[in-house]
């Protein structure tokens, strides 16, 4: 089975003044998927960010941070608010992915998972077994969930990708991003930015100055920990660019693809 | 705790060409429920139908009924495409109902529950009781799930109610529907129809000749049958005409309200 997540920054159009899909790369991304499906059936779990969706209304209701009591009435409605946009970023990704004949099915974070001081701590995915027995493409996105310690908090989709792939045990795990994969400096601001093949130990993250995808749920450097975290279960995990047409058909059919790996193993 | 269902009857337009919500009773119905939720605070967990989001493309892969092995693909791309067209209802719903303050959360029931022959066997209702705990109002809808005798079913928002009813212990059942309640015939083309007060068996339903509400989803009768079910547990409902003002408003502060009673005790 493989874990395919696709960014926030892939999908949705980050500059745009309201929440908007970039649709050029949500079809072009649904037919690579299809055609590498209709080459062999695959099992396949899709997660994806919240991009623009999900970030503003995360970051104006200030979600995942402590408050004050009287504060809790406002929070409670952010983060219904925060639920209710994501669904519909979801609604509009799986309509077109449908439309290519991909069978997907949404199973949203915040129906089955919880969480304690931002750490998802519970949530059973049998109904993803079930799913893929049947052929389905389960697909499960960032999301708002019930924390224990903060009451509300929200959840990445690598975070997502980390507890699935910890759960159930796939034989890929790839992140498509809108860079090539880890740099140690901003390559789209920096010529002489080193690009890291493998990655292997969070010391390296100390090389990194900051990177091109930064968010609220963490950016590159979240990213890298919740994978480490994998290697640490024997899982490797690559981190691509899904901007460059045919990398996720690629990545896909097992063809070489420019990208980071992230594995405990050195070699 | 107070379950209520709302009928896609009332929150969408049957005869539409294309799927669209009746956001005037969509509003209406929003600002009923805070204005009573502002008066005292209640727990509550909203129902809602698919209305004519759900039931074309359910009528049109007739799911729920058997088939031949090699429609299979057919049947699982209909399967996505009405849990993400009840989905989008869904999400209209909530953001009308977010914006008038009232905390919904949805947890669908294509993300929890299975079934087998069109009945629930399956679906744990911990995530319910945790966000009702803490002040949300949960809301699920009308939905298709995994069942293991064929494959796949429609889920009515009825047969929902009395999932719900059966393990949370709700102190009422209401069902907001675009009549008032059970007549022997269609009220809107019968001058002679009799209306009942109470209905408390199943025999009661013989006398029964058609209702406006026919769905494939069962209509009336089926919306009874799910509700003596509950009667047999001791669990009383109400079907009443959600289309009047300030219904739901008065059946949620224990007003009078035309209405029939679904209880199996005479008086």
């Amino acid at each position: 089975m493989i874990i395919l997540k696709i960014g926030g920054s892939i999908l949705t159009k980050k500059d745009a003044p309201e929440s908007e899909v970039d649709s050029v790369n949500l079809k072009r991304i649904a037919l690579e998927i299809k055609k590498s499906l209709d080459n062999s059936s695959k099992e396949l779990v899709i997660v994806h960010g919240a991009g623009s969706f999900g970030h503003p209304p995360a970051k104006k209701y200030k979600i995942g941070q402590s408050f004050d009591k009287d504060e809790y009435p406002q929070k409670r409605i952010g983060f219904c608010e925060i639920q209710n946009a994501v669904k519909k970023l979801n609604m509009l990704i799986c309509e077109e992915f449908i439309s290519h004949g991909l069978p997907v099915i949404a199973v949203p974070a915040s129906s089955f998972i919880t969480a304690n001081s931002k750490r998802i701590t519970d949530g059973n995915l049998d109904i993803f077994k079930k799913y893929l027995s049947k052929g389905f493409i389960p697909i499960i996105y960032g999301d708002v969930v019930l924390d224990e310690d903060l009451e509300f908090c929200v959840i990445s989709g690598d975070q997502i990708i980390q507890y699935l792939a910890s759960n159930l045990n796939p034989s890929k795990v790839v992140l498509g991003t809108d860079v090539d994969g880890v740099y140690n400096k901003n390559p789209k601001t920096h010529d002489d930015a080193v690009f890291y093949e493998r990655f292997s130990s969070i010391e390296d993250l100390d090389a990194l100055e900051g990177t091109t995808n930064i968010d609220v749920t963490g950016g590159m450097v979240g990213k890298i920990k919740e994978l480490l975290y994998l290697a640490d279960l024997g899982i490797e995990s690559k981190i691509i660019n899904a901007e460059i047409e045919n990398n996720i058909y690629k990545v896909l059919e097992n063809d070489d693809v420019k990208g980071t790996v992230i594995s405990r193993s050195k070699t």
